[in-house]
């Protein structure tokens, strides 16, 4: 442990038990998909933890429905608030609507119309910024300063990361003697609940990061010891282009096997092979992880693998290979 | 029933158990989806019973594993033909390949070079034809004259209408009280083998076929009382354009209430609308029956139905809307 955790609010694993008591009336427990095919072509035996199937059609929903229903009834009347262009949107409006209180999500004018619209279906309200992170800033501050909203951070928030944790705790529950977790990396959210609930109950597995080698800030602060953080990166995976941050690096720095990279290409290839055999529907960010351990076979030939498919928020009209 | 039902070898509801028990090693038990926000826009219960996730990508499995596992073991060996440039092609294939013995698949020559790797993957062989009927005729005449193959038709034939019949056994084993069951039909392979159980096992659901108006054949034939086939119909669901045969006539004319018709814009949004929301891959094809649900609500409000989504081979390179 680092010494600057001593002023984290780090999660525990009786949180995560008790985000998935708060949760479940709110959530689905995802099933969990095989593919010969897959498997054949891998070596490994692979078990999908399908969170594209899941309520606003991403894990986010966990984490912001557990700070949600968390709220003391006086604060939850005030509402919530966050900046995110993404699934933690969709997320905290849902979670907001199923609770009944009021929500403002800070999103650059520039976000795609179908999340906006998506948003304001699950009952949110939009404030426009610049797509910039200054404007980002300063129009969230005076957002909470009106309001008064409780801010609910994307990752970076001890309640978020217990309710991702309930995500492999009922992994582990669907399938037995896993040998290893693959999930995401963007700011580390997943991966941080993963690494607190795997590390409590079944610490022998272990837990690889899988992230586009076009915004490896992570990877690149596993290998250095320290948060790396990189302006802007540019990748097709557009869920994992944000940071790490204290919290999500604690969890990064002390539990992760290792963190595996993959291009564009593969990224977009194993995303169509995943459509194309498995009749799914999932973002670029869920492909990373097949797409790591087509790269990887050694580390995971024999293995049982657990994936997590981490959303399907994917635009039908923009899909990565109608570029192609 | 109709005189001439004399003559045909008609499937009965012990050919569906039977078909049961003898297919369940090489199929999936495919999974019920539903999707709350379907049920709102329809003001129905619909429970989407998954045949993309099935073997080979479509419901077809059932009835070619039927036919070719009950083949006596001298038959068997010396193989099974077919002529398809669709699911029945690849499903024959594999069951083939499960079993073990040879498959000869008819093709026209400008078939989708997917579906013939497709194939050639399951172990097929393919013989090419010129895409007309004549040539396709006579090319699987020489085939089945040279090598003495048990033809399997694609839907006319009794074993795998029984096969089909067991993929509604499965869904009112999977939900309760439904009050219809909407599938799609082309040759009404399916369709047949639903009535087939369920005036059997539950005659009080309603059984609707949908079906594109730009092929809307069976529809016709269903109003005039006896078969229409038109010549090459156009439609984006492309696993719908063959007419009804005898056998399929024999179901469809005793046992289905009505036939919907929809439009191929009607089609396209309807398979986009579930691809977004239910974030599965399936078929235009698929997507009729709830074309069909959303164009004729007061039919379906208030009731819980079934909808079969029958596959889901799509060529992501060319889905249809991209040409939109």
């Amino acid at each position: 442990m680092n010494e600057s955790d001593n002023n984290l609010n780090i999660p525990t694993y009786d949180d995560v038990l008790a985000a998935h008591e708060r949760i479940k009336p709110y959530i689905h427990q995802t099933p969990v998909l095989t593919s010969r095919f897959l498997n054949e072509l891998t070596g490994a035996e692979l078990f999908f933890k399908c969170e594209n199937f899941q309520k606003a059609g991403a894990f986010k929903v966990r984490g912001a429905c557990n700070a949600v229903f968390g709220l003391d009834e006086k604060t939850a009347q005030i509402g919530v608030a966050t900046h995110s262009s993404g699934n933690h949107a969709l997320s905290l409006s849902y979670a907001a609507g199923q609770r009944g209180i009021p929500v403002t999500v800070v999103m650059p004018r520039t976000a795609p119309q179908a999340k906006k619209d998506a948003v304001i279906g699950y009952g949110g309200s939009i404030v426009e910024c610049e797509p910039s992170t200054s404007s980002r800033e300063a129009t969230f501050a005076e957002v909470v300063a009106e309001s008064g909203a409780e801010f609910v951070h994307p990752y970076n928030d001890p309640r978020v990361i217990a309710g991702q944790g309930t995500c492999s705790k009922e992994l582990v529950s669907q399938v037995d003697n896993l040998d290893a977790v693959v999930a995401p990396i963007g700011g580390g959210g997943m991966i941080s609940g993963t690494c607190l609930t795997l590390s409590n109950i079944a610490p022998q597995i272990k837990i690889y990061a899988a992230e586009p080698l076009n915004a490896d800030d992570a990877a690149r602060s596993f290998k250095a010891g320290h948060i790396i953080a990189d302006d802007a990166p540019d990748t097709v995976a557009d869920g994992l282009k944000v940071p790490l941050k204290d919290l999500t690096w604690h969890f990064v720095s002390n539990h992760v096997t290792d963190i595996l990279t993959a291009t564009e290409e593969e990224i977009v290839d194993a995303m169509k092979l995943i459509w194309k055999r498995m009749k799914i529907v999932m973002e670029p960010s869920s492909a990373v992880p097949l797409a790591t351990i087509l790269k990887n076979p050694e580390l995971f030939k024999g293995k049982r693998v657990g994936i997590i498919i981490t959303g399907g928020n994917v635009d039908l009209d923009a899909l990565p290979w109608m570029n192609n």
